[in-house]
């Protein structure tokens, strides 16, 4: 097996986020159930964007802003996912590519238009998401580039892959072609809601043995699980996952890979939580990035919470300063 | 005269920026003079977009900036300015509609794309601008609302709408029926390179008494009287403006109405310079709020200081707290 051309290739949403500031009255009046995403169409997106203040627009998407960060580290990183041909669209390309990570995938010239995520921040830092999905729902198995997809030492999908209709046979196709080629693949649970729309089938992409790695944090763990006890849910993915890394918020995390496990501690944050979207991206992409490099499984974690932890202390999901630098000066690579 | 409907009634070039950090070399290389705006067509817009790292994007515009700012005080603000019917133009109008000002000027149907800012933040906080003018290049006398310009307090016009072709004759005009209307007319320099220009026309508006309140900064004001001094060129203004408002950075600001003249220092800050965009128009949005609300030179100047700090302490250059808190907080309104 040749060296693959890249650490990561991911599959998942292409979406730009359109992000305010909102109190918790927002939230209530609107029937946003704070911490979640939920999906929503075209015309309920216009309505939402109408009363909302003044937002800034950055590009999000759980797996792109996970490659953003493995870019960020100096990895080798492809993205595929749908954007339309429109500027929002175009901002997305932007953005990705200008961090240095491939994006193979060709925009929608027909169609709705590129995916937006209206993200609310509330005073405390916490996130609550209303996406609506537009162009994204036009990703097939057309869209994976098999070449790619084999020349990737791990693809990474995102649960949210599950909502679009054709998006899962894309995502079981490179799957396939992952494995076939000696790679690995890796899932994220994305949100405890997501694993509630489609739990049986996730419980059994990790028991068939499609998906190598889990991501998860603990509401999703527990959500997969259906207990309360975070011992209990860890106890059983160390059974069904062949690796699993799962966030503990301020707790840290924990890796379990069979018997063993390994709980690291979160990264010291500097000045407050501003806002917490992208921290479970984040922290997928310096775990990525360390356990692609070869960097053992308690390195990769801590590479994982210093991402999270500068993700979380500013406006947007991507990273502000160069993960590598940051890695480099706190002596993890 | 009745009471104006309007505290402030601004026109400029509706704008959204497109923001990225950058280093020195950067600048260098690409042949960017730190600090300043330029105007590049909508080739070099591709390129030099190519070139940057990942962006954010907002809305900005000077005019635009400093209305936002006075919605966010609480007052009442109209807006004219052109975007096209295109997702930027449909952000620019979300934002300043979201922030309580009125923009009652179509968007441009065909033609060429709402305009946009390439903002390069270096590290110590100052920001370089590349502008495309793209759809304000459309801005003309028919996009005046007479009505709204007639009940404004104040019109407030940016230096910028020199600029692009016809918006100087939709300055004029507004100019025009303001005066007739018994309001004042204020306007912005916008920066000096700007005013190197169009200096002789910038100085002959001031002693023709078309502009009756104008905003500078200090390189701005030296460019006016092409003088090193700071001093001279505070005493020529306070011959040529019927009121003038100096900022002077760090300095603060000083307030010039004929022989009288207040010195303010600049308002103290929370936390590090992080991005210099908007303070000039902030703080015209505190000095205009302050003023139409009958609060006097030196509190309205020191509004102004208030506005400015906020909004130099974040990336962006609009507001994102509430002033009217801020200057309640503050004992300031």
């Amino acid at each position: 097996m040749t060296a693959p051309r890249y650490d990561v290739l991911g599959i998942g949403n292409a979406i730009v986020d359109v992000i305010a500031k909102a109190d918790e009255e927002f939230l209530v009046r609107e029937g946003l159930a704070k911490g979640s995403m939920a999906l929503i169409d075209e015309e309920r997106a216009e309505t939402l964007y109408g009363k909302m203040g003044p937002t800034i627009e950055a590009s999000g998407g759980s797996a792109a802003n996970t490659l953003a960060g493995i870019g960020s580290f100096g990895g080798k990183a492809a993205f595929i996912g749908k954007v339309k041909a429109d500027q929002l669209g175009a901002a997305f390309r932007h953005d990705i590519t200008a961090i240095g990570v491939d994006f193979p995938t060709a925009a929608a010239t027909e169609g709705v238009s590129t995916a937006r995520c209206f993200i609310l921040v509330t005073p405390d830092g916490e996130r609550t998401m209303s996406t609506y999905l537009g162009a994204c729902q036009a990703l097939s198995v057309d869209d994976i580039d098999e070449a790619a997809v084999k020349d990737a030492a791990v693809t990474y999908l995102e649960g949210y892959l599950w909502d679009p209709p054709a998006a899962k046979e894309a995502f079981r196709k490179a799957a396939g072609i992952a494995h076939e080629a000696g790679r690995q693949v890796a899932l994220s649970l994305s949100d405890s809601f997501c694993v509630d729309r489609y739990r049986a089938e996730f419980l059994a992409l990790l028991k068939d043995g499609v998906v190598d790695i889990l991501f998860a944090n603990e509401g999703e763990l527990k959500s997969l699980y259906e207990t309360g006890d975070i011992e209990t849910a860890l106890s059983a993915v160390a059974i069904d996952a062949k690796l699993a890394a799962v966030t503990l918020g301020a707790k840290g995390c924990a890796v379990i890979q069979g018997d063993e496990r390994i709980d690291v501690p979160a990264a010291a944050l500097e000045s407050a939580i501003v806002d917490l979207t992208g921290a479970g991206d984040l922290f997928a992409a310096g775990f990525l990035y360390g356990h692609t490099n070869g960097l053992g499984l308690k390195r990769s974690a801590e590479l994982g919470g210093l991402a999270a932890a500068e993700v979380i202390q500013h406006v947007g999901a991507r990273p502000q300063v160069e993960l590598k630098a940051l890695g480099q000066e706190r002596g993890l690579i």
